[in-house]
């Protein structure tokens, strides 16, 4: 956030009583107006100084990806972040799983009549100091505005545009059997930061998101191990969600160890008290990769390089056993099967 | 909305009582059989089939531009269209009017919970209706869910990318005195039909938007003349707001002859009634083209083979005289200032 106070000159004044009206959503000169007070400031680059309604990029050099994400998290402010650097964040992860440089990003906001024009620009600030710092401009966007008690303080929806480097083909089809899993950190403290927040709870010590922009951390694995197989980001759904989307229906399983699985202190105690399971919350700055056994050290030690990553652990390996499940060895010496919830532990959690 | 029929093994039975509840949102088990049994049917294509979060596009020949829309129209179906179509088709003429080739969509699904499954599968149907239509897939999405009074049905973002042909040098800074203004059609179908729905109203015959892809016209337009110095689509605000945009605070202003200004009876008969002015109002299948003088009857010409384009006409002419000013030579031989609305006269006309 700090870098709110690097364009002093340029930050619009907002009064604490001003609040998003329908008129904001027009089109019109409220639009403009709004754009041009919010967004503008916090997001400038040469992109959106086009004017365009549409944003010209760079020539790419490689395959082009495209991913994008809606953000609907309650509340809207957490200890690490906001729905704005969340927004950011979480496109330029799906972009990056796909091993791709992102180069752009978009975003479209839904906003509530009658929404605080400070809260506003605070989330703008957000997503431009969070976008400034990956690297990555805004290059477009969107603004509407719907009738009060039709909406939720604001909705973001980020698209991210990257470009795959010749030689990298990342993808579930590389799965196979003996190859390694490896996670970049600590599980479950973004779910449990939003819960905490949400339901005004205290652990002794504020637990905060891990919400972070992964990108140049993949830039540097995918450069010292090019082959690797597969990148996920275990947002929604957790870790057990993403490693059973990776084998469910195939003739591969995976088997990870649970005391290989860094989860802090803190989160494991609200986990313990809430009944929730680690394996299950969403993380919003970690990923798994999936590699051959003779990439998992180099690759941990380019990933441990990086603040992202420095605890990253090996988890466990892709089995030709038990195909279609995730197992787990527990941290007693049992195994169980690591399930797949059908619904959701935490609505609203990004 | 016949290409639901295309497929009938593929479709899904959706019972009438059947809801979106918030485990749908949740990313697990729930979210993906929501995508498999409403999205996967009507959005089929090779890139949504890659099953990634990430979606790979070809390699682009030129440059990438990218554009993004929020979609928050009530009612979300309308005579002439729903949310869905109009989401597909307001992204592709976003992209057009860069002067692009389309070459993928992205969609993000706000639904608030309760929605019925049977009018997600309806506007499901009609966007992958349009955008094969359209000959653009829908490469990727997201699906998030918020609860019953916090949302709207649902919201859909969607973002468009799209390939600039070499020599093609389309924006607000090509604009020079001299050049003509033209119109593809008439004014103010969108936005009536969507007050007319919305209010009840019935002016003798159905008033149906005129929501459509422009993007074939436009490429039939940018090969006759590569030149051509810029596209708009006049959707929020108008032909006003459109413009006003282009001229304020410019050496340049716009003389318009509301004579030649095609205006459907029935549309002019509801604005007169409702006290509207169709050059306010929202279109969602036309565009503004300004282009050299002697390149005019041509394109004209070029947009009139396409049914998007009938009726296009040139309407009036960039100037050197009232530069930031917007005028009109009305139909009764004055001449009038043409405002630029400070809010909106239609919310969630899109």
């Amino acid at each position: 956030m700090e870098s709110i106070d690097r364009e002093p000159g340029r930050r619009p004044t907002i009064r604490p009583d001003e609040r998003v009206t329908m008129s904001h959503g027009g089109g019109g000169r409220a639009t403009a107006e709004l754009i041009r007070r919010i967004f503008a400031p916090h997001f400038a680059n040469p992109l959106l100084e086009q004017g365009h309604d549409v944003a010209r990029l760079e020539r790419p050099e490689g395959r082009i990806v495209v991913s994008t994400d809606g953000h609907v998290i309650s509340p809207l402010f957490f200890p690490g972040g906001d729905i704005g650097s969340l927004a950011v964040h979480g496109t330029l992860n799906d972009v990056a799983m796909g091993g791709a440089r992102p180069i752009a990003l978009t975003a479209g906001f839904v906003i509530e009549e009658g929404f605080a024009l400070a809260d506003l620009e605070r989330i703008a600030a957000s997503m431009g100091a969070a976008a400034r710092r990956a690297g990555v401009p805004i290059a477009t966007g969107d603004t509407k505005v719907v009738e009060r008690g039709k909406g939720d303080g604001v909705f973001i929806t980020t698209t991210g545009i990257g470009v795959v480097p010749d030689g990298v083909e990342i993808g579930p089809d590389r799965l196979a059997a003996g190859q390694a899993v490896l996670l970049s950190g600590t599980l479950g403290d973004h779910g449990v930061a939003i819960l905490s927040q949400r339901q005004g709870l205290e652990f002794g010590t504020t637990i905060r998101s891990d919400s972070a922009a992964l990108h140049r951390m993949v830039a540097d694995m995918v450069a010292a191990a090019p082959g690797l197989a597969l990148l996920r980001d275990p947002t929604r759904g957790g870790l057990s969600a993403t490693l059973n989307e990776l084998v469910e229906g195939t003739r591969l399983g995976i088997a990870i160890d649970e005391a290989a699985i860094p989860v802090r202190g803190e989160v494991a105690s609200a986990c313990e008290l809430l009944g929730l399971d680690p394996l299950h919350i969403a993380n919003e700055g970690k990923l798994v990769c999936i590699c051959d056994a003779r990439d998992a050290e180099p690759l941990l030690a380019v990933m441990r390089r990086h603040p992202e990553g420095r605890e990253a652990v090996r988890i466990g390996s892709v089995t030709a056993e038990q195909p279609g499940f995730v197992r787990m060895t527990t941290a007693i010496g049992g195994t169980r099967i690591v399930d797949w919830l059908s619904g959701e532990q935490l609505p609203r959690i990004c």
